[in-house]
């Protein structure tokens, strides 16, 4: 979905000695400094700026944490259990003084003050959040008060929540913003941020805290692929937060985990198609496949989860290859499994394993670099995919 | 803001006898039925496509209302006082069965089959609400249930969230979407609902509840104009709700109404420098004034705040004017406010007073027919505006 464009030095804030502004790595000659005086003239034409996407992102996280090989004796839980089983290191946790106001205020400041950008240069602002503190004003009412000095009221943009969904939504409408009449030349920022807690038992070592906040706009870096994107939506009560007095959310951990799985599924499934009908405008007649990506990141509520999803999607290939070679290669051994049905699989220990084993190569590769934050933070929930874009780009 | 192109028969709840789909007023001959079969190949062209806009919305509040004039009994105070005062007549309010999400449900069931559309035609759908009864699960993932049947998952957007603004917050991004790469060539469907009720006391008789669902596409009769839109936020502790356990919000009143009107001032400003730069280009050269708007329709805490409203955009006019006639016409009798600053004036009874009573006749004429619904059934908060859209179209 991201096509890189070329290496641009992220900001990214480290665990125990987060860098203050005069320390930014971006310098003075900032790419985006450059690029803004071109930004308005491509307004109000009718037609898409060139390149819409990511210009920088900015990652906070706490700087507390807990030892999952603590947790599990704390717990008195099998060693391993969170550490091999979950793929988890450590869990970030916020201090007393933090919230949700604080973590979003935080990576917006350093974002705009690092990028040397004027608070008037940004236009759009939105929050993809499900940490809810108050039910009717939302978090980016709160960060309004950063713009206060520079005047600037006139910014769309508003609060966007859906479990872990509401930063990507946000990211979308930011690009969409960018492409549609209503965009008057600024930037667009995204901000994503979440504390994720759980009451005691299997749930609680996958918490976790941060907020990510990205810069969207033009002549990006990292640009949104145009015309490939699935997404799958479902009613469902995997996991939700019906107690609106408590922090804790509600989770049916096998459902959510099948739910996971049958929406990574069916996106696939219409990424591919969207994919293949652009080759075949261009005369090209083949299956996508996972060998045409570079790099495959995952919203990670634990990272096994992220691993099994790897060797899912190659069940995905596998099951939609024509003639695949079971006697050799990447499906050697993987014939018993042909006639599967993918709705049939979700439980399937057998199927999980097989392929988990024949994708091992391409998780390594493709997928776990970009699990650095994930396996030492937790799930950030909405910020976590792009704290795995973030760790990726860090490498 | 919005442009009427053509006068089309729009789809009411009336509030004692609701419509059945069998008595749908589109009838066999629905525009959108004919706008259907072109919508795809504008999609993914690298140009925003013509009039987009609102092609129909559906409208649903609640059967059981209160009498203003009998609140006044019952809260003993003095005749008038939510009548005359707050220019209020019923307030609806919901049986035992519903909640957010059967309000949501009916809007957006009503709207896709008394349309006759097919629920594969819709590829957005977002809902603004701040009646948050799930602090993670979103509203839109129940109404993907109506999507089941049809197998289509492949629906983006989600809940958006700030007090009233959710609801238009989600009309821009679903118009955005529309004009973006990301655009598919099906419809968005933008749905705003939500309960009001207030604690006992002064705020009480500004209830009221109801959902609206609108269809957003291309060649609609009620068109966005592009370019022409004012934004104001900030960050104010006028209205929440931090009680995340407890329906009711907290409100400031005095304070709520000065954000209000400040917002108006701001917005105003907003548009106007837009409209005028548009004029500019077009080689006019000269103010925006009142006059330029054919009607002038407004989110509605209560009626009466709406006509204050329109007052203060006059006095907008009447500061922005170069050299105004106060000696005959709309600004006769003014000339001792020539020299007011807006900043001053929130709280100012006699500059309320004399600007209501200047633009009575652009109230009566431009505003007063939107208030239908507002005046009886209360301020549905998110889809408070569009509420009076449907009133004035009705009528």
């Amino acid at each position: 979905m991201l096509r890189l464009v070329s290496r641009a030095a992220r900001c990214w804030g480290a665990r125990r000695a987060p860098p203050g502004p005069e320390r930014a790595p971006w310098g003075g000659q900032h790419p985006m400094a450059v690029q803004r005086a071109c930004l308005s003239s491509a307004a109000g034409t009718g037609a898409w700026p060139k390149d819409v996407g990511i210009l920088a992102l900015e990652v906070y996280f706490p700087a507390q944490y807990v030892e999952q090989e603590e947790l599990e004796q704390y717990d008195g839980v099998e060693a391993g259990k969170y550490t091999r089983g979950l793929g988890q290191q450590q869990m970030g946790f916020c201090a007393a003084h933090e919230d949700i106001n604080s973590l979003c205020l935080t990576v917006v400041q350093r974002l705009v003050e690092r990028g040397h950008l004027s608070w008037d240069a940004i236009g759009r602002l939105e929050v993809g959040t499900e940490t809810v503190i108050d039910k009717s004003k939302a978090v980016k009412t709160v960060l309004m008060q950063l713009f206060r000095d520079s005047g600037n009221t006139d910014v769309e943009g508003i609060d966007t929540t859906n479990a872990c969904y509401g930063g990507t939504a946000s990211l979308f409408n930011a690009a969409a913003w960018v492409e549609s009449s209503a965009w008057d030349g600024r930037y667009a920022v995204v901000v994503c941020g979440d504390i994720a807690v759980y009451a005691t038992g299997n749930a609680r070592p996958t918490g976790g805290a941060g907020a990510i906040a990205m810069l969207v706009g033009p002549n990006a870096p990292l640009v949104l692929e145009r015309g490939l994107r699935g997404t799958h939506m479902e009613h469902a009560y995997d996991f939700y937060k019906p107690d609106l007095a408590s922090e804790y959310p509600v989770v049916d951990g096998q459902l959510s985990i099948q739910c996971y799985l049958r929406a990574l599924d069916r996106c696939y499934a219409v990424y591919r198609r969207k994919a293949e009908g652009q080759w075949r405008q261009a005369g090209v007649q083949r299956p996508f496949t996972l060998d045409d990506f570079r790099f495959i990141i995952f919203h990670t509520p634990f990272c096994k989860l992220v691993q099994k999803s790897v060797g899912r999607l190659l069940l995905n290939d596998f099951l939609a290859a024509p003639n695949p070679d079971t006697a050799a290669g990447l499906y050697k051994g993987l014939q018993p499994f042909r006639g599967l049905k993918l709705e049939d699989t979700y439980t399937s220990k057998e199927v999980e394993k097989a392929f988990q084993t024949a994708s091992q190569e391409i998780f390594n590769q493709k997928t776990k670099p970009s699990l650095l934050l994930s396996s030492r933070n937790g799930n950030m929930y909405t910020p976590s995919m792009y704290g795995c874009l973030a760790s990726l780009l860090a490498q």
